[in-house]
């Protein structure tokens, strides 16, 4: 309420009380102050009450919910539904204009002002979170992998007559199409196997540059977050080679937020070498629904040359989202969680080594690592094809999910392009395996259940092994039907 | 409540009571057993009750709810804020796997049923609306540019030598640049004036076709509704062209949905011609909040293939709000509000006509437009060079949304491309105009406001106009500093 | 925001959208001031956004949710399950003091002015509404019932000697029992049959003064609404009498806000003679949930003792519904509900008519109920006791809620008292009958449908009693277990 | 969904993850099967979204949300604001019944369920916190003073010649209100000094019971829960001799769930005498609004015969709030509260006995009060009347809730009866004193900023007493218009 209102709401509750309501709506005026006039993620969360009254502001401001407005255009913002409208806080413009997707609505101030904070919070936490030397950045409401399709389609016309993205093999599909999708070719760099670990074969990189020649080269797509026994690509040197030959450098950091050791690389990259634009999903860093990423680098103009790419307007919901996560969570709330999450990558690993060590097996040792863990399978593996995949199935079944399993020697053709020992990042990977992860929001509960289905699978497993040796091969066969998922579901399952 | 619980229940509350409850409840049920059965709109709109029972029944089926559920990957649908959780029903994870946007995520079998109903009931909508032949379509959370981009991306890898887009004129700057961030040229073809309206040069097309060579060219990118005095692309005889020198199209069909004339012609392209894909904003034909589109075509394989382009998952914010919308409307409700739609279409001409004749102008006569209007601004641009602008910002600030001014003879350049008579789709349209439009959502109430201010606008501009001209020329000049708002946002005004 | 976070703000987005958006949220400031300036129930309904803006604001005034609150008292408004404080708006301090149910609360300055301005506006409601005398009123969060017994209690200390109160018969439960739980006497006077109709026996009345002695009775308890055939009470005449013996007249007009008529008795009671309060249902006038009621009266003093007597704090729960729903309404809004009410009474009446001339039975002449409406069951009870019983069961079967069917003869005790001819408000009511009522909120497809079933249910149960007159006696008996509800379930039926 | 629309849905996402997602749904409806079963608070808190779930089946249950009712009663369960039908889940039809608050409704076994539910949760929390021969309760949306009301009336039909209530003095209004507003003397009991406590005088309270006749004497009214310095009645004893003169005896049990001590003292003065029934207030023992209670006893028609008086229907408002809180927090989850509050208890003695010395004063010694503390100010009294409420203005101003200030000799008329020494529920209490309470949810640092501001207070509080006694007159006299508080709140303030 206005001055005005709180003065005549003294004539009908008694002054001082008045009074006293009305400074405590200051309270509140005070942090979105603070927020306006910083555009930082304030250091303490804001209360629920906050960020609702926050948002309503917000929506006032929007044409659709003007008092007196008239539309006669073709997109006015309105509404039909009341569930609908009152999920988006009547805030239902979406982001920018046709042009530029982090441009300003004038139909819609209040959107617009969502808009801007958000990237301005945004680059304020990657900043806190170790890229100190980020200059610009924007959300935007589509998946890493499209948001990746879209930074390629910009340098397209830097780069006229590049052809070939030069990318360390990861095994994640969507990374892959994000170049394909493009129009470009992959040029897949197989990764090296240092002790358990696949790490970047930079003289193979190195290599295809010279044998491409600079100028058919798009860019280098590399990676930091990736499941073990992958680690995150060598940015620094890759970083170099690029400023060395003048190659643009995009770096996929889908889940690197939530690790310091993952945004120390991309820091240090972009101090020693070349990195255009390094991007993010939201959805696994902040906490919030699939749908947003995103985009961010050390120059200003080429992250707002991207900006200018989207044609029309998109959703705000992704924006919304992680805006009210983070002024809700603050900074110090956001650093707790990632703090949280380090220790349990610890209680994790040692975990999954007991675990291991009692089943004849052992976690692979890939320190450089910060997120994701494996385990071998060897045992697994050796009594028959089936019990890894069906393990998986097991894991499934049980509630436990996100635990992936590895088996050895599966083919995959995406595209085109045929991928050996696909799902493990190398042709050549000794062993099958199960990936377990340390995500932000993980609990200790989580790794206390994951660790004790998972046990139960095993021995399970390995009783209908040893039944399944010992009678007739037709009952070993049948194995794969005894679990409660069908075959279907098996095969899909290995690449969720 | 399963059957269970409604038997422990009639101990407590009265065995009839609770059997009619229950049956109550079974009601519900039917409705979502036609839905899940049929795939289609209801013909009669859902209560929020069955719909918010829906949803929750949705979400239960996810992962991230169950009950028992552990999670050890690197995305577990785990939200930090119940705000954010609150507002997407607790559906998370979105919609689509890395290597499909349509597909299922074994995760999350509610969000995965969501996602194939929302684009079932769609499919269904686009039939009734009148694509009777529509076979395939499916949500995408992006802009309508965005999504004309991932269709052009998609034909690249069919034709890998084609690297042009032939393009009908129209000044609207996100169809413009969907081609150039796909990484193509477009051919603009300027249109013929026929009488008011601006109409296909079929012709000059066909020329282009011969010219630059068939398979040089990656489609024909057509468009139906427009801001009069444009008019719906001539779609038959562009599809038949299309089919005879083997051509894809690819029709923009932004807002058409909301009308029989738009899809008639859609229909009809595809019965004589060909039409691969059409594409349409969810915001402007289903009163959601922007960021969705519909990608449709004829061919199940080649949607498909569109949706296999996409490469990550992606936001279902965009699915679900449209599939509440058309739930609670019922196909019913939404054939309403089109039959609304096209009466105000009626009211507003009229009302304009009277207007236009008062002022000395007139309604331009563009009978193949049905939706949007254009009444001649002679007079004013008569007067001054910045009368007609002036007008726009005026209107503006009366909280007159969407009507659009159109001065004479403005340029401007976009990715290299410079427009002539920029905003009024040719470079030799004859007079300056003003836009309204019927669309979807607007009412009596919205036509009879705009009217009057409008009436009132041009009043006070004719009579600053006659002061000023009856004074020093310097008074002239200050003429635009006279509104409440800046010269700035005159000149952002007409790119709104 | 403050206009210092206006300012801010345009420095982020451009300063003629931000002065719109500022401007925009001025408009529904001045709804506000309206409303705290006047106290009076808008004329036109405010949008559901200007509603919530306003509530939120009323919430960060109290002290729970002031953001440097500590609390070391024993009844802090904290609230452990965010469900239920958003629910509550976080207004979660109740309404009124220990000593007073309407005082403003120190800690609650925000919930201090929703009870204020509830009072207010409710108050202005009653007014126009037809009792345009009525000088102060008060929510409170009790059934009309127990409100009736707070008055009651009230009049004690006025009146200590005083032990009966004179009641003119309805035969509805919570009424009598009002008078009992305040620990009274009550004197039921017999109705007298004027046609079909039940009006006061003002000779009765008047004879029972003269015999117990005025200063031995606490009040008259008058009824406005009620079901037919009996009508509202002739209050002028009964407020005469009060006034001319001296004695206190309490109505109880518990759906009576929605008929102008029951308005206008008070309105004219009060003019005439003596009404110290009359007491309404928010429910069954106000289309909110059970739990709250108005106490009015004439007289500041009485009605601000009555305010007095409540011991303790109490539920803002109800006092919320009424003002979100006034102000989402506006009195237009509220005024267009009654006059379709009006209307639908109409033809409610006359499909009754029709309807029961069909079946041999006839629609009762009671015109000086405005709300509810009989038709007799003669031909039902001919044939059995059961059949009109019956005929209420199946009506509650097949979803016909608030059809009433009232047999002859029907017994009930109630805290002693025996009421013969229970449920028709008289000893000698000459028929059976079924009751349907027009009350606010009603639709002609209620009345459609009502009628349809009822004619249905009409016919079978002559079919059915047709078959068991010609079949043994022992079918006959059997009847009564034909429906799905058991024979508990009758008996509670009529009771409801 | 049923079972019918799970293979439904089978059909259209894979079946493997369907049967998943309905596995997960028998997870919420296996907790939904112990409340019913068993009516117990479950062990384990529910989250959200298996209550939202639940709610949503018991809306589905009540006549006013099937989908083909129509309703012709004059009360329907009709909602006209879509705000107000959210907030309460479209339960609309309240508790109880015209007969009976804790009846069962036709019209609504979804509410009834919800009803009867709650009353058995709660029940069962009241055993588990102590007292654990309790036999019958019902939640009653009404003030724990307007309860106690409610039992006083219906004791009055069972002791028809009684006119007192013995009342061992407590200061606060609404008890003594509760008894005057049932239409009964009450006869003080002044308490007697035990070292700092104020304790029971039972020889008094038995001397007034010989000296009225134990027929004249409606019942004995304690109390557990209270401010320090005085403490719990003697409950035992009292009870004892209720048994032996065959007096009803009612305990005010306020905020004493919170506390096992006043639990204790309940169920042994029910074990060893006679207690007929004791009220609680939900808010200050559940963390819910402002606005029910809960009245329980040892025999269930005694209990019955009170929810039998109220007269109408009620708000459910009250017990869908504490159900919800109950349902979220479990039981394991409401113990833990409770002992989180008995620890914050003794952290509080610590701070506020160190915080005393530091200024001269001292914690009043009252070991058998669990809640409530008391330090001295004698400082404060000896230098001026005004420093005492002054102290309590200025805390109010600073944001610190709840602490309570009473200064001496202060005297107070409440309907008729005048209180020597008001506030401090004795006529003798030797020093003024302030009080803080460690009530549940209290946090540590609600403790924390309490005895910093506090501190604070008394030194600001002692420099100006001492300007001002070396000043003129004058100067002290002016001193209580030096804080931001009007005379008037300072009056208002102490009455809380």
């Amino acid at each position: 309420m206005n001055s005005e209102n709180f003065t005549l709401s003294e004539r009908i509750v008694s002054t001082s009380y008045i009074r006293q309501g009305s400074q405590a709506r200051r309270s509140h005026e005070q942090l979105i102050r603070h927020l306006l006039e910083q555009g930082k993620c304030p250091e303490e969360g804001w209360s629920e009450s906050t960020i609702e009254l926050f948002l309503h502001e917000l929506a006032v401001m929007d044409s659709n919910n003007f008092l007196g407005n008239c539309g006669v255009g073709e997109r006015e913002g309105r509404v039909v539904s009341s569930l609908v409208a009152r999920r988006h806080y009547r805030l239902i413009h979406g982001i920018g204009r046709s042009g530029d997707i982090a441009a300003i609505q004038p139909k819609a101030a209040g959107s617009s002002l969502l808009n801007k904070l958000t990237n301005s919070v945004v680059l304020d936490i990657l900043k806190r979170t170790g890229v100190r030397s980020v200059v610009s950045c924007f959300v935007v409401p589509m998946a890493t992998g499209m948001s990746l399709t879209l930074c390629f389609l910009t340098l397209r016309h830097r780069r006229p007559k590049a052809q070939y993205i030069i990318w360390p093999r990861i095994d994640q599909k969507s990374c892959f199409k994000a170049m394909i999708t493009a129009g470009f070719e992959p040029v897949v760099v197989e990764n090296i196997l240092e002790g358990d670990e696949l790490r970047t074969d930079l003289e193979a990189v190195e290599h295809k540059i010279k044998d491409l020649g600079a100028e058919s080269i798009l860019c280098v797509h590399s990676t930091t977050s990736c499941f073990a026994p992958r680690v995150p690509d060598r940015l620094e040197e890759l970083a170099s080679l690029c400023a060395k030959y003048n190659i643009p450098h995009i770096v996929n950091n889908a889940y690197g937020v939530q690790s310091s050791k993952c945004m120390h690389l991309i820091e240090q990259g972009a101090r020693v070498g070349r990195i255009d634009a390094f991007v993010q999903s939201l959805d696994k860093n902040f906490m919030v629904p699939v749908g947003g990423a995103i985009i961010a680098g050390f120059d200003e103009a080429f992250i707002q040359e991207i900006s200018k790419m989207y044609p029309g307007r998109a959703s705000a919901s992704p924006s919304l989202d992680v805006l009210i996560t983070l002024l809700s969570l603050g900074a110090s709330g956001y650093k707790k969680l990632l703090s949280e999450r380090k220790e349990i990558y610890f209680f994790l690993a040692q975990e999954l080594k007991s675990l291991a060590s009692a089943h004849g097996e052992r976690l692979l040792h890939t320190p450089h690592n910060p997120i994701s863990l494996a385990m071998s399978l060897d045992g697994l593996q050796a009594d028959s094809d089936k019990a890894v995949t069906q393990l998986g199935s097991m894991l499934f079944t049980r509630q436990v999910s996100g635990a992936r399993v590895v088996p050895l020697g599966k083919e995959q053709t995406i595209s085109g392009h045929t991928f050996h020992g696909f799902m493990s990042h190398s042709e050549i990977y000794p062993c099958p395996y199960l990936n377990a992860a340390s995500a932000v929001g993980i609990t200790q509960e989580d790794v206390r259940l994951c660790i004790k289905r998972l046990d139960k699978c095993l021995k399970t497993l390995r009783k209908e092994l040893n039944v399944a040796k010992s009678s007739s091969p037709v009952r070993a066969n049948e194995l794969r039907f005894q679990g409660t998922c069908s075959f279907t579901s098996l095969v899909l399952f290995p690449l969720l």
